[in-house]
């Protein structure tokens, strides 16, 4: 037996509970080339908003009465695969759910780091923090002695951004977040200013904390952020959009930059990017930030919720920006 | 003595009779190194509405009680400049006035094109052909098979980058103009498909003529028109932001893609530009695009003003969209 949970119903704007489905089901026993996996920890992720919803993407749409997925780590309990053992600790995307029953194939063995938990397969050494490696590097094509931007800066990603920013010799890595307790967080991350984006207009903050412009804008918020980074950018500058937390529990069309028009003479680049496309750049990224992970000069905090029963509750608390760093949920 | 046309008053909004001053002036004898010219023909262009204004920009503003300025092909009458003889054909950056002493450094010689009107160095084979050509090539990246959707197609960049991206073998061309006489002139330039944005809503009206989507959308508009072109973009898309004659009276901030988050799903570039950057490709621009002209392969239409004192209402009717192709002053 085991435990997960079921898409029950798609939201219309916020997520609530009653779109959740804590269901008990029977697993099957492994067949040849099958494992049982017993999942220790799985994310939640913003994206996970959209494929809650019944629209074509680039990710296709979560099914009603079936159990969500996302990144999860877990250990073999049982394996009839060969190259997998009891005991391995493994990465693949069916969590949700306490247990499951999987082909080989669709997991990956992943090594234990020394003093690093396996968490960091689902943050700062995973798909978060390949996002923020190619977001910055490759998208935003970010050089040293640039200023950056960087909005959800408190979250599992941005948190990682700035601070590659700064490894990689950034001028100024300016950071918002939603808290004053998270701007202070941003502060001890070495970012050179931050600002809660709740005491006044984006627009006006970033202006201040960034008197001789930005270079660069790490998009994660979309609308008045992108607003105010469009008005602060340098020439030639670039904005590399990852995400739009902003609007995607949103039902009507939203606020969208209304200076976009200054890109012309400003000679702006703004370009969306899915960390899917940039796979081949994971060895590259483990490489590099695993390299300052355990030198202790990059920090990925965690915010750690317990249970399985508790991940709605995580992840609509991830959509209001209740987490500092990576979202976890400990099953 | 000379006439010409100073800017009396700055716009606020649209730009209207009064902001212009013809006066009468006297020349001086050109001095040792500088030229007399004669201007036959000058162009006004979108552009120089920004010019009007007191902001800062890639231009600076012109200067209340000067004449304005802009690309002009002139005559030489008398030269005190090596290099340059009575009669030649000069290309030059003072319009708004019928005669001009300047260093012969500020002009350039022209070679008269065998059946081909000399203004065309003010159109095609000058700024707005250029602005066409890396836009279209350089900008968006254009590549041969692709699907191409042209705003303000009937203007002097956009009718031309839109027979560009035929003769380098695009999948489907579409245009839009604010006229039906306009969108028949498009089909007549070889467009696949044109609409009149005035006639319904533009995302509907493009969604009907590229029922395939578009892979790149050359933006002279902005405001609605760029968010009917998020709406088609394929996924790998890329935007030229060549300007937005939408927004350039606007005096409140003006209307934004509401769905410019679309942008991360389908992975689309959006990229501003601004001709002057890439002058380094005016030799290859004359050489593809003269050689379609000799051919007769390119048509470039022209709207042609007379006299100088009509150059203020030209300009006005440019921003309405009085113009089919490039709109010349005869002076």
């Amino acid at each position: 037996m085991s435990r997960q949970i079921n898409l029950a119903s798609r939201p219309s704007g916020w997520p609530t509970a009653d779109n959740f489905d804590l269901v008990e089901v029977e697993l099957p026993a492994p067949q040849e080339g099958q494992v049982l996996v017993r999942n220790l920890f799985m994310s939640v992720d913003p994206y996970m908003r959209g494929r809650m919803n019944d629209a074509k993407s680039y990710v296709p749409p979560f099914k009603l009465g079936e159990p969500l997925e996302g990144g999860t780590v877990g250990e073999v309990v049982e394996s009839r695969a060969p190259g997998l053992a009891e005991g391995d600790l493994v990465l693949h995307g069916y969590g949700w759910r306490e247990q499951v029953v999987v082909e080989a194939a669709r997991v990956r063995r992943v090594d234990p780091i020394e003093g690093v938990s396996p968490t960091a397969y689902l943050g700062v050494l995973g798909m978060p923090g390949l996002t923020a490696y190619v977001g910055l590097l490759d998208v935003a094509s970010f050089k040293e002695g640039e200023a950056v931007f960087v909005s959800g800066a408190a979250g599992a990603v941005g948190s990682i951004a700035g601070q590659i920013a700064k490894l990689k010799g950034a001028s100024r890595v300016i950071g918002s977040a939603g808290s004053d307790e998270k701007v202070s967080h941003l502060y001890d991350l070495g970012f050179d200013a931050a600002f809660n984006y709740r005491n006044g207009p984006v627009t006006e903050q970033l202006r201040k904390a960034a008197p001789d412009g930005i270079d660069v804008y790490f998009d994660n918020v979309g609308a008045d952020h992108l607003e105010a980074a469009i008005d602060s950018l340098n020439t030639g500058g670039r904005v590399a959009m990852c995400g739009a937390i902003a609007v995607y529990n949103a039902t009507e069309p939203s606020p969208a930059p209304r200076n976009l028009f200054l890109a012309v003479g400003k000679r702006l680049t703004l370009r969306g990017f899915i960390v899917g496309d940039h796979s081949s750049r994971m060895r590259d990224m483990i490489a590099e930030v695993g390299g300052w992970l355990r030198e202790g000069r990059i920090s990925a905090q965690e915010t750690v919720v317990d249970g399985l029963e508790n991940a709605p509750a995580a992840f609509i608390g991830l959509m209001r920006g209740e987490n500092t760093g990576k979202m976890i949920v400990r099953l």
